[in-house]
């Protein structure tokens, strides 16, 4: 049985990555000797390259990996207690890949003569003005505008790291657009907004939408989160797309159709459980549902979420009960997690114990997404009897995102309906060919799940709840 | 003496720029006929390449510059009407230009190898995230922020084309754009704002402002602008710089200070008029008096700006009339404009007569900046014994804001002060060498006012109204 993780992946789990420059004896067995010394320290080495010699010693820059500060300092401590090493300098390779920031705007026409400036400005750019003054439909064609969305954050909900601000979560924002303009060639620039009030943020969005084919919420807490996307939705005539749940949840179903095929089940087979309640915990319940998943579980911290409890419930978690947990569990995880065969958690590092998982039925599916410490490692999953494991590293978001938008963007749709994200989970499954799903770096890929979102795209059918049909039961 | 104007530009003063491809008679004397027939037509020929031939015709490519619609439907209409010419294909170069849009964002880092998705995204970017919750100056080396900036408009004042919309004046804003990014690598990003509400336009900027380095206002009608303008730089810790006010009135002032010099003037000998009091006319006021132009009186389509006038005034005006007109000069521009030494029009097309020019002292300077079209024509002004005149395509407010921006970003200015504008009207002023001003498409202009506005930047004098010390007077 498969961890759902292609070995590459498994190599690079490190937080700081550093380069060393280090002074080191010309003598036999002494860079050995300090490669020894990184690696007790905790470090895992990477390329080594030689940037300079003299008569007696080499100079060498060593790439070292590291999980954590501890280890970072360990790891500098050590190599400066050598006698046989001058280290030269430290240098942090992710700042440095992040100094000046990761995007920019490029003029994507040459400015080079007279000529060209007359024409990309006044005053021949006055004639376009006036075209999309009398055919407003002009701007998708001579505009940037159709290719172009706003990644709007409030920072409240930064990866793992919580609520830092907008200005702290700039750098993920510049990443995402990076990688929207490295594989589909999207144009996608971060909007910070200092306020953590949905009124004002649905007004801000609202008033600055019409420079963009579309807006992706990104890194903003539940359940503000929510109420934004649902009321901009009813607001704009184009797509709101909140990447924190529907990106998630488009990539786990895509992994989970093969870990299905991979148990022989089907979602009718499902007894699922999710670990995790915010912004990815519900909208992969939604889309579980909507999938036919029809005995699904979702717990918080305070346990199963159900029609029944009362405390720590809020709307969006009363909507929840309405189209999951048909048979009206109660209780802890440790509890609801019993004789289950599916379980995904989006929810806190370690937050999953072995016993919980032997708990579970046979050839469970164990998907432990939480960042950036899974709710239980891999190996320990699978060694208490899983067969199919995997964590976050296996199911990276942008292996969605990029194409979803893309396919929105290029069918002109005016929502990004359930069909399409179905489009886009069918399409990463189908793609795979070693693991649950495929290599995000394969440009093929997005390519692919773009065509499909495009396809999928129809006016006639613009439901972006997959649940909507089910929570009618209620 | 000079009219100010490179010969280069004078040659491309068409709204419209066309390439047909026509199927033309391979036998003497017919080509020649045909571009006789466009010409009469109205049009003005450009390149013309060869894209094909058969044993009888030879297929081309012919670039006309036209200056009207008529003249465009004229001009293929003569061309429709050759029995010895096939029209097959008219392309609008200019929309060609702007197909997809003239800007785009890009990512600055590579993203071929897991190794960099790591580094750019999840996980390693936590490490950046982190690092600037805990020290957010951070945010301004290792994120794009302190390179970027909004192009804020609502499209109520495009060009000379008015309130057309913020989407319909999208292409100006990327033009902007683009320049910004060719000439300076600033990374601007339009903001299009579907508001004419003063309060909300502030709102709206001040909640996205933490994503931007500075805000430049573009294209939005006065006299909201100022109000806009004031309240922002009041409220934010970044530059404010509404550029149809003092990028216009920049490139102005460097102009002025050379035709000062051709005509042998200092500040203190103009008696100077003002005609139009929009966003430019009460910039360049501004700044001209702060520059030492102590005679110097407004007229709006009402005639002169006056503390004694009650009609068609609001509080800018009132403003103006504080620190212009000490005389307390009244009547139309025809009365205002006698015997006065300079004369800056920003107003409308064809409002000056070439009697007023007359009417002026000897050897006077005459600025008429009207877009599309000028107050008057400068071969007409000259005539009417103007020492200087220009119009706006040779005052291209392109030439300042590129280096006021990059060096107020470099300086980590919080303001554009005036002393950051005094600066670089100075250093425009000094790199011309050819007529009035420099030309825009030398790199090193702009290197130069980056610099210089840079250099001017001084936290213990933030003031942004160079008639602040003057006002004191009323």
């Amino acid at each position: 049985m498969t961890n759902g993780l292609p070995n590459w992946q498994e190599r690079y789990n490190a937080k700081f990555i550093l380069t060393i420059r280090v002074r080191v004896l010309d003598a036999p067995g002494k860079l050995a000797e300090l490669l020894e010394t990184v690696a007790e320290a905790g470090a895992s080495v990477g390329d080594i390259r030689i940037a300079g010699a003299d008569s007696t010693h080499k100079v060498r820059d060593v790439q070292l990996f590291l999980t954590d500060e501890p280890r970072r300092k360990a790891a500098i401590a050590a190599v400066e207690g050598l006698d046989f090493v001058e280290l030269l300098r430290v240098t942090d390779e992710v700042l440095e890949i992040h100094r000046g920031g990761t995007i920019e705007t490029r003029a994507r026409v040459p400015l080079a003569t007279v000529m060209d400036l007359r024409m990309v400005y006044t005053p021949g750019v006055a004639s376009v003005c006036e075209l999309i003054a009398h055919a407003p439909e002009a701007a998708r064609t001579y505009t940037t505008i159709a290719n172009r969305i706003a990644i709007v954050t409030n920072g409240t909900a930064v990866l793992g790291l919580g609520d830092i601000g907008p200005v702290a979560g700039m750098p993920v924002m510049e990443g995402k657009a990076a990688i929207l303009a490295h594989f589909v060639g999207v144009s996608a620039e971060p909007v910070l907004l200092n306020s953590k009030n949905p009124d004002e943020i649905i007004d801000v969005v609202e008033h600055i939408a019409p420079g963009y084919g579309a807006i992706q919420l990104e890194d903003i807490a539940a359940p503000a989160c929510f109420e934004i996307e649902e009321r901009l939705q009813a607001r704009l005539d184009r797509p709101v797309f909140h990447d924190d749940q529907h990106g998630t949840a488009t990539v786990a179903v895509a992994g989970l159709i093969n870990a299905l095929e991979q148990t022989g089940r089907s979602p009718a087979d499902c007894r699922g459980v999710i670990l995790g309640a915010g912004a990815a915990g519900q909208a992969i319940a939604r889309f579980l549902v909507d999938f036919g998943i029809r005995d699904l579980v979702v717990c918080d911290s305070k346990g199963a979420i159900s029609l029944n409890r009362t405390k720590g419930m809020d709307e969006w978690k009363r909507r929840l009960a309405g189209f999951t947990n048909p048979d009206g569990v109660d209780g802890a995880i440790a509890d609801v997690i019993t004789d289950r065969n599916l379980f995904i958690g989006v929810s806190r590092p370690n937050s999953v114990t072995r016993a919980m998982i032997e708990s579970m039925a046979p050839d469970s599916i164990v998907f432990a997404l939480a960042n950036p410490v899974s709710e239980i490692p891999v190996s320990e999953a699978l060694a208490a009897g899983a067969a199919v494991a995997v964590d976050g590293r296996g199911m990276n978001n942008a292996l969605a995102y990029p194409g979803i938008f893309r396919g929105a963007l290029d069918a002109a749709a005016t929502q990004i309906t359930a069909a399409m994200k179905l489009a886009a989970a069918r399409t990463l499954a189908a793609c795979a060919t070693d693991g649950l799903l495929p290599d995000m770096l394969d440009h093929a890929v997005h390519a692919q799940v773009s065509a499909a979102v495009a396809a999928a795209w129809n006016p006639a059918d613009t439901r972006t709840e997959p649940s909507a049909r089910v929570a009618a039961r209620t």
